[in-house]
């Protein structure tokens, strides 16, 4: 049986602790070929690099693996994994992305860079993963993410995914309580409430640091923020389709401008 | 009776030609705030400032508008308006983001800076509309619009929107023909297939410039790729929950390693 062709990919940058645990798991599963970005890049959500070039370099950071380092975004690494790297070669029977440091659940999934690697994958038709660890610490304990990712893959790689979907996965950070399973859920209802802290430069002009609280008004238990709350790894699957078809009945109904 | 507040942010930056006829319609509709990006922000989809310093100045470009440019993203912006321009005041009743330059139907409305600024007002609760013009040309003729936008808008502020959902208008390029019409649509089928132009910089070493071809695979007359192409306006309804929740069931049935 021919070993699956994994692309990696991920928002922290090619050197974080995070892709490294991830490149080691798919080395058990398949061919590896990793393109991603040469600095971090958290926060960048779906960004595309438009009206700018891209660099693209090889790298040999990870031992017997082809991987290329980019200067672009999470979603233009997948692209140039696809329409450049791989062009007119066989292409990928999974993205995978991450691991990332910190959580995508609930709202963090617009924000998220690592999921939108795996979204690029989705909108390519090909089975995609976007994986976190809710542990926003570069020396984050990844010992209990291998058997999860491994696992989760493996069973995307045998039986695929619905059309049109990627999977948001969430690993609880290191307790000393084991994970308690795996989940298929919904994005919570949350979000973020920033604050801004201003501060003034050394030569007196004003500057400001984004920072939030996450609100979770969600009571329910079937989504991804009740999963991680309860050590469960969280398994949201997205997608990209972002029509609000309820909503679309109900504008037809109410409004009178249309035509 | 009050006039209504109108938070108006975009994707090109606060000196494109498009924001400004925005705010031209908005001044007739209520008072008007404006916080938008100091530079081209396009493809940047939800992307927000992480791990760096945000600037905000006082901008005079507007007149008679209280208008702020700032050093972010527009996600960024909307999050500033509501929470550092508008903290403690009274919160806007609609937030308008474009006129965009270009097109943002379809797949397109993930990567658009524009939509991610009215997702940013729905995720706060208010009624948010993404407007974006069909010409790439920052010279676009912009005077079709100037009835749609504002017909739109007041059937917002009359009506308000279905909860968790903002709305992504696209407004045909200019033609000898008058616009037919209206129409609330679905989010077409279609993606882009990126090219890489290989090409090398004056020191020999390589970059790229990516390019790409829309490829629409949908059939349907009832998307929004159809609407433009026949000269009607095209509203999709959003949303920001990507769960894909009939996949969340599909998973729970087939998958073997949940509990």
């Amino acid at each position: 049986m021919k070993k699956p062709l994994i692309l990696v990919s991920n928002d922290d940058g090619i050197t974080s602790p995070g892709i490294f645990h991830l490149v080691n798991v798919m080395k058990e599963l398949g061919d590896v070929v990793v393109v991603a970005p040469n600095r971090p890049q958290s926060g960048m959500g779906h960004a595309i690099t438009v009206g700018d070039t891209l660099r693209l370099n090889e790298s040999s950071i990870f031992e017997g693996v082809r991987a290329y380092e980019c200067s672009g975004t999470p979603a233009d690494c997948v692209k140039m994994a696809r329409h450049f790297v791989l062009k007119d070669q066989r292409q990928p029977d999974v993205v995978v992305s991450g691991i990332n440091h910190g959580s995508n659940t609930s709202i963090s999934v617009l924000y998220s860079g690592t999921m939108s690697a795996a979204i690029e994958g989705a909108i390519e038709g090909t089975p995609a993963i976007g994986f976190s660890l809710c542990d926003y610490s570069h020396q984050a304990e990844f010992s209990h993410t291998h058997n999860v990712v491994k696992k989760i893959t493996q069973q995307v790689l045998q039986k695929g995914l619905p059309k049109g979907t990627a999977l948001n996965v969430n690993i609880p950070p290191w307790r000393h309580e084991s994970i308690k399973g795996i989940r298929i859920c919904r994005q919570a209802n949350a979000k973020w409430v920033e604050e801004f802290d201003h501060r003034y430069d050394p030569n007196g002009r004003s500057y400001f640091w984004m920072t939030g609280n996450f609100v979770n008004f969600d009571k329910g238990e079937d989504n991804d923020e009740w999963a991680i709350a309860n050590n469960y790894v969280s398994i949201v699957p997205c997608q990209f389709d972002l029509t609000a078809h309820q909503a679309v009945r109900v504008l037809n109904e109410e409004w009178d401008i249309l035509n």
